[in-house]
């Protein structure tokens, strides 16, 4: 039995690493808080590689890209990250994570996740926003919806739809797969960077909606472009994120998403996409 | 002095990879034909790391992710690939994936690149395009362009474009950053997956459009999602491919490229993205 007086936000508490037995190796352990079906939600996973990178005593910068492989789920119970600094140059770095599990059965170490991350002393330059955020009503005017489904990862989100979401009746008539929703973390925290992965991969399969059909599909691979640097993230705080996802091609059990999230106030904090599994 | 008699195409001699010191491990030499302005052009290195996997002998399925990431320049000479499998699952197989080289004043050869590919036996299911292909002229309307300028792989590629090339005058007026060209390989040469991987590489930087300024600019990681089996590959043989490329945002350092390769027919052969340094 696992009882807690703590105070700390569940992602804190989710993303909480003890050093390991060698540099870079840190071991973590899975928390219901963010279950999803049959493993931790993914953007958990990714959250947890990135924040991995960010507690090693060499990083240098902030994240400016991740990308994450979901080789096997991560099963209940304690599991090892290895941080890597592959290549430091003068102001980019480039990582090789992995997540380590001992399968049950006992025998070596199993690799169930792998991921790069690309850090970088950023400077003020030029810059210019292309994508402008979608007109939609504000947070305030649009409904919290319930989760989906009974995971405990969706009860970590408010999720306020704008347009798009899950088909009413699963009855196979096709659409766009165009979905737009506010999102924060439940309850509200000051957005970092792996917040900002972890809310990444927040979108459900686009293949549900795109067919109204709950075909069994999953993400192998996601990559997360930060756009914003950590004053954007200090100026978004606990405010809502608008979250824009649709897919580009469906075709023969993969499909891909592509996504923004903006701030409330307009600013592209990040640009995702994934490729997905899904049957039939 | 390097003499040939070979009629081997230029890609599939820049390919050329012999088996090195351990499983997994094999060895490579920089060619001119594929020469940048400081190193191999970033796709053939793409290519060059996707062709590893794709000859290891574990190998199971068809690409259908390719994340490299470009950690230093790949200097002239011989280099070491070295292709892992990480995990291998019933369908799936994912791969980390790095080049080496020993630095000219030696010591240890040192990390220039890093990859994670995934494999997949794909199998046929319901499937649906969602990104049509614009509506423009034919290649054979479109003229070839010259090389924008004097690096050897911009030889490898013929290049039509259709809109969105270079600005006429480096003059800092901005504008959009989208281009559309048709492009293939030259000498013409049947698709296959590394030469997809090379061609998801072509465009100019997106900045150079963008803001009319030269600027320094590198990729730093690309992602590819191939949607083509080996049967489209196929079907569109030594055809041309319509790419677009445009950027998200511009920010602090970093751009992104969003990107689609159709075939002549119509087909989306792969979508694929990159962040991408600029200076200034």
């Amino acid at each position: 039995m696992q009882t807690s007086t703590s105070t700390a936000h569940p992602l804190d508490e989710a993303l909480a690493l003890a050093p390991g037995d060698a540099p870079g190796h840190f071991t973590g352990q899975t928390t219901q808080a963010y279950w999803n079906m049959v493993g931790p939600y993914g953007g958990l996973t990714a959250a947890t590689m990135l924040a991995a990178v960010l507690r090693h005593p060499d990083v240098l910068g902030e994240p400016v890209a991740l990308t994450v492989n979901f080789a096997a789920a991560v099963t209940e119970g304690p599991f090892t990250v290895e941080a890597t600094p592959v290549r430091t140059n003068r102001s980019t770095q480039h990582w090789v994570v992995s997540v380590l599990q001992s399968p049950a059965e006992g025998g070596a170490p199993q690799v169930t996740t792998t991921a790069t991350v690309l850090m970088a002393e950023r400077r003020e330059t030029w810059s210019a926003a292309d994508t402008p955020m979608p007109q939609v009503p504000p947070p305030a005017d649009c409904e919290p919806a319930p989760p989906i489904f009974p995971v405990q990862w969706l009860r970590r989100y408010e999720m306020r739809p704008v347009r798009g979401m899950l088909p009413q009746e699963w009855d196979g008539s096709e659409r766009d797969s165009l979905t737009q929703l506010w999102m924060r973390d439940a309850p509200a925290r000051a957005l970092d960077f792996p917040a900002l992965a972890a809310l990444a991969d927040v979108f459900f399969p686009r293949v549900w909606r795109r067919r109204a059909l709950r075909v069994p599909a999953g993400t192998v691979s996601m990559t997360v472009y930060f756009h914003a640097g950590s004053e954007m993230l200090a100026r978004t705080g606990s405010g809502y994120l608008l979250g824009q996802a649709r897919a580009q091609e469906f075709r023969n059990g993969f499909f891909d998403q592509a996504a923004q999230l903006w701030s409330e106030s307009g600013e592209l904090l990040a640009t995702t996409h994934q490729i997905v599994y899904y049957k039939e």
